[in-house]
């Protein structure tokens, strides 16, 4: 019921509101005199200016501070694929977020096309206008061909918050949740329920970490070398050490961690009960988690996080995305590097002195998330 | 010295503010609860709706008020292909009227590209977001080719400024100067210099208008039939009733107006006084006009507008486009008809009650010009 009471009211706010983003103009433009400055003759010379020296538009436009969110809509939150108008509003909102948490200004941009090339021409033809690109909710595997190539070809950074955000925000809860039940992060099981955007990035920061036993399983079970997917069988490679063979029971024998990112009704208490004691559970598909936390605690579960905020630990890149992007805007960063990210999360971790079972990241509201994320990103 | 003062006052201005448009969040995220309910997982009831409504993104998003204005930078100003970074503060410039002057939100998008078949590709890619495309500073030919393919694509109201906020700015003036002179609009000899995307529109919106006689010249001269480029072509089959040949001096013997819209240096006092008595000159390159107005005026012209803020009779765009999408978006219209246009501009004209030389136009700054213009649009 609460949750329909929530979806309810974000429909009566969003027809409120009418968009949750606005544009304003940055001198109240009075008179003849000011429209010459800002418009014909006066902008001219700084045209030219930009003509002859392009890498000044971060000075003299609003290049220097603004991002864009972009998005075919092919995988959006839960959702799937529902087209460039259902993930608007999630854009929009990213692009509040941004701008309440880091200041940084952002720009929404949903695709009329899920054409991986389409994407990747349609967002290099923009990328003048900005300083950075935050691509979102676009479907695994094309997501990491399309990052891949614009990367490439842009000067600015770039990154898919689906999978780099959420990688960041889930390591650094995973160095807090072990400390809570007093074990070696790098010694630590995990299995990661999902072999999409998020998982393959969760289990490469992972991996970058130290952490050594990660098995990660799809909807077919637990993904091997003879996946016909490219990135699967790649993942495959790097992970599994024990070699593993099965489905979300033999994965979860016995292991530490459970991290999901994959969708709605994957576990039950009883499959929490298989896991060693003192297990952590990070169940983060948005908006219904892969296992509810009253029945993961209820599974003995010693740690759990969800990515919403209506619940304890909020794992969810809303503590990253902004932060990246404060500090690849300021420190004028071209390129978000691996151990960018794994500082990111240390510094993000460090911010909670004393984690507990309720608290093993900081909450977005917080002081000095923004800062923490920002000052590794340089 | 004024024109140099402008400008370096402008690049000051500009590097001070750092970009001419802010995006701010429509509410302050202050909670947890306002986290849920703009973004996971409140946001997922807004988003299934428009998945399943899509033109409901009007009420729900940004889209009902907010406009892309996109170019290619091909033809920027009278400053020519300047590129993105060029035409990037002109059109950071536009967004910063259109709020100010019709509180639409407007949007900077420069490309990375000046092949048509891109520049079509990247629009409608972006499309969903707006509520409206302004087409800006895009060089003839391509701008017609470009204009055409997006708007067949596209259900929302496309237009490119450079041709039709012009055309309707001038015609405005037009009926406004015929009034000083006391010469009948559809009997007035007019010749147009540029034969290029605001040549083209004038023309054709003059016609539409009832004015009869109206010779066309480019940098080769009068235009004719026999031009290779197709549109020039076809503008010679539809002007020229008097098969005038040569170049300038030719075509302004005994002609009442002289519309530039081409590029400095066109004319001089000598030439102007080979017009008819009372001559009307609107030199309206930017920033550069045809001739100055003090050099038209001392050869005898007796109305004489510029595109410019730093003159009298300024007609520009600028009093065109903000009420052109205020009544797009009010209105709900898909498309810009010629009927709209040539209604804008009697609006428009009307506005100056007793027109007089000094004033043929309204200023931008006056009231009811958003008004009278959007009015016509629906």
């Amino acid at each position: 019921m609460a949750k329909k009471n929530i979806g309810a009211k974000a429909i009566a706010l969003h027809k409120k509101l009418g968009g949750k983003i606005v544009i304003s103009s940055a001198m109240e433009v009075k008179s003849r005199a000011d429209l010459s400055l800002v418009y014909t003759p006066g902008v001219a010379a700084v045209s030219s200016l930009l003509h002859k020296h392009p890498t000044k538009a971060r000075e003299y436009t609003i290049k220097g501070k603004t991002v864009a969110v972009i998005s075919d809509g092919s995988a959006v939150l839960g959702l799937g694929n529902i087209g460039p108008y259902g993930a608007l509003p999630v854009m929009e909102g990213k692009c509040a977020l941004f701008k309440t948490f880091a200041n940084v200004e952002a720009f929404p941009l949903v695709l009329d096309t899920q054409d991986p090339e389409e994407i990747i021409e349609a967002v290099c033809a923009v990328a003048p206008v900005f300083g950075g690109i935050n691509l979102e909710d676009i479907a695994a595997p094309k997501c990491f061909y399309i990052e891949e190539q614009v990367k490439a070809r842009l000067d600015i950074p770039v990154m898919h918050d689906d999978q780099h955000g959420t990688a960041i925000a889930v390591l650094a809860a995973l160095i807090n949740a072990a400390k809570v039940v007093k074990k070696d992060l790098k010694k630590l099981k995990v299995v990661i329920s999902g072999a999409g955007a998020a998982g393959t990035a969760v289990t490469n920061l992972l991996l970058k970490a130290g952490v050594r036993d990660v098995v990660v399983l799809d909807s077919k079970g637990i993904i091997n070398t003879a996946r016909p997917e490219k990135h699967k069988k790649e993942l495959a490679k790097r992970t599994n050490p024990r070699r593993v063979k099965g489905g979300l029971p033999e994965a979860l024998w016995g292991a530490d961690v459970l991290i999901g990112v994959s969708g709605p009704g994957l576990a039950s208490a009883a499959d929490i009960r298989i896991m060693s004691k003192k297990a952590i559970v990070f169940a983060m598909a948005n908006p219904e988690p892969e296992i509810l936390p009253e029945e993961a605690l209820s599974g003995g579960a010693a740690v759990i996080g969800t990515g919403r905020s209506d619940y304890p630990n909020q794992i969810n890149n809303s503590l990253v995305f902004p932060g990246v992007f404060r500090g690849a805007l300021d420190n004028g960063v071209k390129h978000i590097t691996d151990d960018m990210k794994l500082k990111a999360a240390k510094n993000l971790a460090a911010l909670v002195k004393k984690p507990t079972a309720q608290r093993v990241v900081p909450g977005p509201f917080e002081r000095g998330v923004v800062e923490a994320v920002a000052k590794a990103i340089r």
